[in-house]
């Protein structure tokens, strides 16, 4: 049995919080979804039929690929430290948060001011 | 020393077919990457800004670019072959291998029919 318990799993989240915090969770990565998309269809359109300009596209979306799937982990225990990430890369705003209590509230926008 | 000479080895290459050679592979390689990037236009205008959208967009690109990598090898022991299988997807046509001899297009047009 392991004794430690990070500073994350003091936090209890109740059936409705939990449902604010999926709606929170899927809000960023459709934004980020869009922000890449975009992004490829600018690098679409200025791109020569060439394989350098073409595996740059393909280039790009591995390295987002990793990035998201590194960022996006829905695990309550580390749930509060990916807002706090979000918050801080501008995928999400302090009005995001309001269907969050105010102790998590509280604990995300401190960790993103570090 | 190995004594093994494959049907490809008996061909010889002057300096001038090497370039004529070096265009026909480089079009069709042009070619290849225009059908890619036209597709991957077409797959973010119809995109939405989902997860599975845009990384249905990575996964066509990765597939492709595997496909490519293994299909254009510029080694003269195996460009017949390549020629052939280019000229059987419809990447290269018979006009596009003029600048080859005679005995090399007649190999790649009856590789192309088997």
């Amino acid at each position: 049995m392991c004794a430690y318990q990070s500073f994350e799993d003091q936090f209890t989240w109740s059936a409705e919080e939990k449902r604010a915090a999926r709606r929170v969770f899927d809000l960023a990565y459709q934004r980020q979804c869009a922000a890449i998309l975009e992004k490829v269809k600018q690098m679409t359109t200025s791109a020569t039929p060439t394989p350098s300009d073409v595996w740059e596209i393909h280039d790009y979306l591995s390295d987002q690929r990793k990035k998201v799937d590194k960022t996006f982990d829905y695990r309550y225990s580390v749930l509060l430290t990916v807002f706090s990430k979000l918050l801080s890369d501008g995928w999400l705003t302090d009005a995001d948060l309001s269907g969050l209590q105010a102790d998590k509230i509280e604990a995300i926008k401190r960790w993103t001011s570090l």
